[in-house]
């Protein structure tokens, strides 16, 4: 398929005529082609207007159609064949394994968001039949259901080109509430974002979708980006970036006549907690694999391990000793954009000239735009005196912080904002510990794993990713997992319906087969 | 019990001393003792910081005995007697049987949320078990639960001195999701809410609590309020009043440095849509049963029905004739405060003095106080055109508009904010209109009814009470019924956990007898 630079406006080609947007291929340094013009803000009305047209229709649809049409975008971004991993490679400079990992994951959560659909438990129809004999007052028959928002702005991520940009989760779990998408194009990957951009639209056509379920946008600059979010047929925004970004449309989304939600995936240093009992039988080996965590996909992971925590002593100084070594082994690797490996390259130097930040190790150097780790140490006190040492460095780059004891280690937890991810490594004998942060860790993250490291995020039922703020905007929710689809319901509640006006979910018969709540008790449908 | 004038931290009565705060005796307008102490700043830092240090404890209870605690508090109200019912009366000017009834609905809502703590469904407990096996990756073990969001303000309500008060449904629900509540007493009613905060607190101490899981703080201005919104420690804020009310808390709370959720539940005025068949059918009858949800406790609802929309002709003049002699009847009724009885008199009369709105009818002049009923007509023509006429009036008073056709009558629809409810009027020869109507309905409200009026808002499983913006401040919830303890949590995943670090909940052994979804699969409980 020819890249033609174009953004997709429902099912039209349109060459934005405000500025241009250029992909570097990372490993060379040079422009590739072709130059992708940035939208203009007519663009963006019409976008928006055919999204608002098709939001009746679309979500009207039988939930089969629903999620047929997800797996029709699966298929079509498989069909795109190898063309798709070249340019994504060549624009984002990650390996090949890792996007055809990164497509996987992105079809699957495609199909998982199908079964979603099919299963139609995120309705959660609730019914409470009336009770016309009732005293002093009859209580009326009550159904709820929930219905999708509204037309929703998803915005391409840096660091995923292809799992939570375009066709990303965002994506998947807003057309799978049955909101239509305009999603923003991440500049670091215009030609990847075209490409799957056209498999979703062919998916809207072959399914015989209106063309506004979906549209592609590119932003030359930021007024694209900001008139999504502020444009009042948009009802809510899905955003994986940086915080400055996040708090930026957190903003303009406030600020609206109708304030809407956003669902803002922003920065997290992710705190590794080393007990005593771990780092004593393991401290070594847990560092080889920390580092092994650290250095993955040039640590460009939102749930990077950026923050290690554990008592000074014997089992840390191995663990660190080892950590060292490995971190000086490590190759440099190629990173997103010349921002992101700049960005990184200052962090990394800022951080290094804190009062007490001593620095462990650096990775290889490597060629232009390839980021070399970074582990670096310091103090609790230290840390607990500077705010800044908590800022994410988007990158492979750490800080272990040495704890003088128990107590000293959970005020850093207090002390730490708001994260996606807390791993902790422990025995059986770091139990009694672990009991006692346990109840903290739910408060400061959304994911707390044990003998791991946040990197792997796995695309299921019970996975939260997502954390309170300022990891995420809004810590109720996650952008990834099938309960992510509920970011974008609300519930409507329908009193004394006659049957013939009862939607397909609600009915008596259960024709759709859900599992409702009858008056507070989870039924099951009779097979 | 006598009334002391204190406010409530924790296990203390504590007079505040920053000003005053003085009930109306609204039958006489008089001032009713005894004279409340505002609360301070520091007052205000205090009872945050017990309800902080009281979240982990009462958070870490079994769910029996939150149970247990909430009919405690049920108990308690109950036990204040015919007092409670006295005192409320005279500060608030509504009648017995509707503040006999307001009291049992208040204490169904505590019993109605000890039954949803009970059966733990608002865990929302996922188990994605581990799949050791798996190619390329194995899958770790999930799990994942809801958790509370932490220490929650509650705003008392002017309209329900009872049931959206003190221990009204914001606090029922914070406190069956695991949160501690920040209760501010509105100034309305200070006596009432000492009342129910005496026995919101013996209940905390019977059932051997922390005592900060309670306080209840009055405010003489406006600083007590915004404080509380403001303070770190404060996760959610539940809130039933006026816009302008509701918008400054948004505003604060957006601008923390850690944001949160509001949950404000601001204005409405919840159209009533008249469709030809049914005004052909029985105009003069729903005409009779509109006033009467017009005049119903002095029109002091949220889902007081402001707004009728009929398509012109002689169904809908029977309504109106009808409507002008039951509102000429209509007896007046004394209304809740000084304050809304002088908005409603202002807001009737800008109404009246629209351009294009006629005055068909007002009811019987009353007392000091007391508010006369109001019915006003216009074209849909001028609705159109003028957005003032949106413009909620809290009271018995309601807009009639006169659209040309059903084109019209949906133009109107399109063109009114988000409402807490919608009410048809409809025979089955309706039902295709009702059927291009319903879609455009649930976009705009939270609760569609037929054949009644919103007015009655029963506290039930699949009740609704909430809507789009600006009917309130977060259309993806309801402040009624059960489902409003999803206000007050947010998913946690566990990933790895051994077995003995799980919470109960999440065990394989399912010691809470919880219905989980187990690999996405609803699985019930094995008795």
């Amino acid at each position: 398929m020819e890249l033609l630079g174009e953004s997709l406006i429902g099912a039209h080609s349109v060459r934005g005529d405000a500025g241009e947007i250029t992909a570097t291929d990372m490993t060379t340094g040079k422009v590739v082609g072709p130059h992708f013009g940035g939208n203009t803000k007519s663009d963006l009305d019409r976008a928006c207007g055919l999204a608002e047209a098709a939001f009746e229709p679309y979500r009207a649809l039988p939930l089969e159609k629903r999620a047929v049409f997800l797996e029709a975008i699966a298929q079509a971004i498989l069909d795109l064949g190898d063309e798709l991993i070249q340019r994504c490679m060549q624009e984002s400079g990650l390996p090949r394994p890792r996007l055809e990992g990164e497509r996987g994951r992105t079809v699957g959560q495609l199909r998982l968001f199908a079964q979603v659909v099919r299963d139609g438990g995120f309705l959660d129809v609730r019914i409470d039949p009336a009770l016309p004999e009732r005293k002093p007052l009859p209580r009326p028959d009550l159904r709820l259901r929930n219905i999708p928002l509204g037309p929703v702005a998803v915005f391409g991520a840096s660091n995923f080109p292809l799992a939570f940009s375009v066709a990303g989760g965002d994506t998947a779990s807003a057309l799978a509430a049955g909101c239509p998408v305009v999603a923003k194009a991440h500049s670091a990957h215009p030609g990847t974002s075209e490409l799957v951009g056209r498999a979703v639209q062919k998916a809207v056509k072959d399914c015989g979708l209106p063309e506004g379920v979906f549209s592609l946008l590119y932003d030359s600059g930021t007024a694209i980006g900001q008139g999504l979010v502020a444009d009042p047929r948009i009802k809510a925004v899905g955003f994986t970036g940086s915080r400055r970004g996040g708090l930026a449309l957190m903003g303009i989304a406030a600020a609206r006549p109708e304030p809407i939600p956003v669902y803002a995936e922003m920065s997290s240093i992710n705190p590794v907690l080393l007990l005593p009992g771990a780092l004593a039988a393991r401290g070594a080996e847990i560092a080889r694999a920390f580092v092994g965590a650290l250095t993955l996909g040039a640590g460009q992971f939102c749930t990077n391990p950026g923050l290690v925590l554990g008592i000074d002593g014997e089992g840390l100084q191995a663990f660190i000793d080892a950590a060292k070594a490995a971190v000086l082994d490590a190759p440099a690797a190629t990173m997103l954009t010349p921002g992101i490996f700049n960005a990184y390259c200052s962090g990394v130097e800022t951080l290094a000239g804190h009062a007490g930040v001593e620095t462990l190790a650096r990775g290889k150097e490597g060629t232009q735009f390839q980021g070399r780790a970074g582990l670096f140490a310091t103090t609790a006190d230290q840390f607990l005196a500077q705010h800044a040492l908590q800022d994410e460095i988007f990158g492979a780059s750490s800080l272990v912080v040495r704890c003088r004891d128990e107590a000293q280690l959970i005020s850093v937890l207090h002390a730490i904002e708001g994260q996606l991810t807390a791993a902790l490594h422990l025995t059986e004998a770091d139990h009694p510990l672990a009991r006692r942060l346990l109840p903290l860790l739910e408060r400061k993250v959304g994911r707390i794993l044990v003998g791991g490291f946040g990197t792997g995020v796995e695309v299921a039922h019970a996975m939260v990713h997502g954390g309170p703020f300022p990891s995420t905007s809004d810590g109720r929710t996650t952008s990834v997992g099938s309960l992510a689809i509920s970011r974008f319901l609300r519930p409507v509640c329908y009193q004394d319906l006659p049957a013939g006006l009862l939607p397909e979910a609600l009915r008596d018969e259960n024709p759709l087969g859900l599992t409702r709540r009858m008056d507070g008790k989870v039924a099951t449908p009779t097979a």
